[in-house]
């Protein structure tokens, strides 16, 4: 079942396990940390979008028993994500589309969803004199078979009034990334700032939004620290990767 | 020279004394962090408005040779600021004047200042129907003087291109705070919540803007937590109020 290059990784506080590789897409702290920060009830209808090797609807799968839709570009990355479904026996509750974010309503019904997660690419699209040297972490990374104007428009387009969207992204476009939600009716309500030390600045943001909300309000929750100044996890993260202290 | 009701209070961490009353207006700890918090070079010259009793521009005069100016609406906090001024001998740096937000640009030169610092109203204006028991305080802590929007405008209109403006505010308008800031060719730069525990919401946030900043690049700062599970305040802040840890 496994390609070459592919390995089978766990994650301690999770009975989930997860196709990777290191050459195409490995998920990361992001992911974790992201299907952690989403709230969903029991029977939530949810779509992952951008879902790279299905990591965080595999995490999601624990939180609900509802249907998770996982949208992916990558045919490579999106028939890991599938392998892992089969794998974790999660297909009558887990989808996974290869399509195109663009697509995304030939499949899924316009207003009809609860909760939407999604882990963007980060970074603008690469100067085109630019070399990759990694097409997959490349387009999974970039800006370059989407934007977050385009994902936020299909986020508002995907949730039913109220309902309510996780994003991790990244503090340095934060304040882009709030008045673009605004601009498709949805407000930030949440917002947790991931700091690598205590003493560092936040290289990571979770952001909640909810669609059609009433603008103000902003909740600032207590940060995530991830190491201490040996480099060892902190406890809520040891926690969320290793279910233990 | 002290009026009925009025005391010094003085930082341990500085050799300044401050006229306080608790019935008219107490600096706390938000003058104390802003002060810390804004970047002063030896020669700027600064504006502090919504000035209060003048506790920010006492600090400042620290960190600064530059002169300084403290800008109030009400006569009673006017007054204590220039007894404070006369107290702590830096009639010659500091001048306190007052007057209406609107009227600054008749003792300011436009486009004349390195740098603003300002704690503002923080709550939206009271509702009609409700009794103000403290006129001083009512008008000191909600927008019934003054507005975010009109603050914005005066700093924007006081600073150098590339002047840098300091402000503390409340994290639940945040996003409304920087909208209208980059309205008025403000763009936000560095971002420092406060958390009073480390298990709580942030309360307070120092913000630090850009007159004609390039938009992005925002940099949230390890947050500050003010006291630990006893109650007791943080080293970080004993600190800055007192001297040591």
């Amino acid at each position: 079942m496994l390609k070459a290059d592919e390995r089978i990784d766990q994650l301690y506080s999770q009975t989930i396990q997860i196709i990777q590789s290191p050459s195409v897409f490995s998920f990361s702290l992001d992911a974790v940390l992201l299907a952690d920060f989403a709230v969903i009830k029991a029977h939530s209808k949810t779509v992952d979008l951008c879902a790279g090797n299905g990591a965080v609807s595999l995490f999601l799968s624990g939180k609900t028993t509802g249907p998770i839709a996982a949208i992916e570009l990558q045919p490579r990355l999106a028939d890991m994500a599938q392998r892992s479904v089969a794998l974790n026996q999660l297909t009558a509750q887990i989808s996974v589309y290869q399509m195109d974010l663009k697509d995304t309503f030939t499949k899924i019904a316009k207003d009809s969803v609860d909760v939407v997660t999604c882990n963007p690419p980060y970074f603008p699209p690469l100067a085109t004199s630019k070399k990759n040297p990694n097409p997959y972490l490349a387009i999974a990374r970039h800006e370059i078979a989407t934007s977050l104007e385009e994902i936020l428009k299909i986020t508002s387009g995907l949730l039913k009034m109220n309902g309510k969207a996780f994003f991790v992204y990244r503090p340095d476009r934060f304040n882009e990334f709030v008045t673009k939600a605004a601009a498709w009716r949805l407000e930030t309500k949440r917002v947790r700032f991931i700091h690598p030390k205590a003493d560092c600045e936040a290289n990571m943001v979770l952001i909640e939004l909810i669609k059609d909300g009433r603008p103000g309000g902003q909740r600032f929750l207590p940060p995530i620290t991830v190491y201490d100044q040996n480099n060892h996890y902190l406890p809520e993260v040891r926690r969320l990767l290793y279910g233990s202290d």
